[in-house]
């Protein structure tokens, strides 16, 4: 099936279709997406002429992914203001598409201000495009560079931490280019091992209930000819009595000031895990994922998803059934316990590897460094 | 679904239907099966007739479970020898059908000798008959037994390391009356404290990759009325931080000398997040599954199972689909670590408990003194 796409050139690794792109053939510029709902099954692109196939794209999953629906925003503006619509509309109805979503406002508003700024500036709607279009590829290339940065920082830290390399990893959930403009968070550092011919392993936690390690994190690191092997989530612990993890690797949804990490349900018993076996737990993630207003890992609420996530189990979707079928696995009425992420608390986290480097021990005063190394830049 | 299906009243708790019973209608002898292959969607008995029909269900796992392998065993030699057939040939095929469980083939010779010994002291083939299946109530009468001690020693036990009641239990796999000839081990001791009016909640792990907690422990809990929530394997630390969990029970595939528990993957993490949280982790299995002749856990061998358990998502059995849909998850040609089972160290075991009461703290001598009281009676 992999086939029938030839793979993108352009800021992608070598075989993996990129899962954004923008794109501009004679009928008119467009954004294309590598359909994720349809992983790891078929790589199918859409292709989006419009804002509002771009809005249906993001409430369907088809991206996902935090820092890559931000750079999806920010182009769809680009896209609307390009093809001549109304450029407020756009923003608008984007902007809404998954209200929780913080990038995709972010990035929405970015290429808003640039847009606004170009007009006022030229009074001139195709320069003011053009200024959309230059701010969504500047967020796209600095989430590409931050994942560089993070990629690099981190096996520098796994060298230090393992001395002689080849080490064997153990990544729960997805976090590379299906997220992200670039490699990603902990895939990318796992990435950058693999490039560097230093990568024994990466263990790819199955990660229930939605397995987007089975269905992303796997098919990322097949694309990129990595050596890898899938396991359930509970198979971990054999992995770690058997001396068979060097590093866990993960990211983070979002960081508290104290360090406390929330990330996908099941990192939390990792770090529990890997500390009982004196096993190094790194947790990547830019720093846009500190929250300083957030105290603690007691003030993150902790979001409970559907049960149904638990209790049917949804089959890929594939060309031939649009909606992927949902199959009962447990009696029906059965109530599900289904948080959608944990806290690991910074005693846990052996460290934190952002875009400027690693941070370890984790604690409050070093959170308060980064951030106040990072907000000007990120924000100005 | 169930409705169609009057419950049997007898040797199952109210509302259950039994996963094997022994059944005289006009036409003859018949073992009747539980299908598990079709729980929890549908209810459906299987009336086996002949030796060839009971293989069959074994084969396909029909009946399943140690303990309920050696009953169905039993039961299946005194069926050859009620309906006439070669006991002899039965039993060979019937011991053949899962070489690996060692209970099934334990089940099969002890009616058979039954059977042997009542055919040379009467001479006469339905007496011998009668001998074979008083041999399998017997079997099945101390397994049910054996629950019910298993069930109230925990019950004690759970009560002495938690005053007041109101427990709330954590289990993993599947351990009750669908393996059993009476409620089990570990969820026949979460049931004992539901019939007490001590059970607050029990917290059924999904237990990937085969769902035997979504499938069969949440059947069972719902069909017992119990209050339960299921979770995904990797939610339970949400759980243990949460301070939601009282305590584990868990059963055992295999208990070496030194007190190292071989049981169902995901049971390892869960002693050291119990571990971790000050929960007492207890282990509920017969002495029939103490292997003295196995040393430690290092002395286990761990089956490792096909990739296809976490690459592909199995759909339960419905009548509409004779056989259960596998969809792929994971992209193809993907390996996976599918270890069966993992051993869980003495020292993170608060307590076996066995048909002899609880044993705390697990060391190698307790150990054996279990076995010296256990061997006779279980042999002779």
């Amino acid at each position: 099936m992999a086939d029938q796409h030839a793979p993108s050139p352009v800021d992608a690794p070598p075989s993996m279709v990129p899962a954004l792109r923008w794109d501009e053939p004679p009928e008119g510029p467009v954004l294309v997406l590598l359909d994720q709902t349809r992983l790891p099954v078929e790589e199918v692109e859409l292709v989006c002429t419009d804002v509002p196939a771009l809005v249906g794209a993001i409430r369907t999953l088809a991206v996902r992914g935090a820092p890559l629906l931000g750079i999806a925003g920010a182009y769809g503006v680009a896209l609307a203001a390009a093809r001549g619509f109304d450029v407020d509309d756009a923003a608008q109805s984007l902007a809404g598409a998954r209200p929780t979503a913080v990038n995709l406002g972010y990035g929405v508003r970015r290429a808003l201000e640039a847009y606004r700024r170009a007009l006022d500036a030229s009074g001139d709607l195709a320069s003011a495009a053009a200024g959309a279009l230059a701010e969504a590829r500047r967020l796209h290339r600095e989430d590409a560079e931050g994942s560089a940065a993070m990629g690099a920082a981190g096996l520098a830290l796994l060298d230090e931490l393992l001395p002689g390399g080849n080490h064997r990893i153990l990544t729960h959930c997805n976090t590379g280019a299906l997220v992200s403009g670039g490699d990603g968070t902990a895939f990318a550092v796992a990435l950058a091992a693999h490039r560097a011919g230093r990568l024994r392993r990466l263990w790819v936690d199955e990660t229930r209930p939605l397995l987007q390690g089975a269905r992303l994190t796997a098919y990322e690191a097949a694309r990129n000819g990595m050596a890898y092997t899938l396991l359930t989530d509970s198979a971990a612990g054999s992995l770690f009595a058997a001396g068979e993890v060097d590093a866990v690797l993960i990211g983070a949804d979002r960081i508290a000031a104290d360090g406390s990490v929330a990330n996908k349900v099941g990192s939390y018993p990792l770090a529990v895990l890997a500390r009982y076996h004196h096993v190094p737990f790194v947790v990547v993630a830019p720093t846009t994922t500190i929250d300083p207003d957030t105290a603690d890992g007691a003030s993150i609420e902790v979001e409970q998803r559907p049960g149904q996530e638990v209790t049917e189990v949804m089959a890929p979707q594939t060309a031939g059934a649009e909606v992927g079928g949902a199959l009962p696995v447990a009696p029906l009425g059965t109530q599900a316990y289904n948080p959608a992420f944990d806290i690991t608390p910074p005693e846990l986290v052996t460290a934190l590897v952002t875009e400027h480097g690693a941070l370890s021990p984790v604690t409050g005063s070093g959170i308060a460094d980064l951030c106040a190394r990072s907000r000007p830049a990120t924000i100005g």
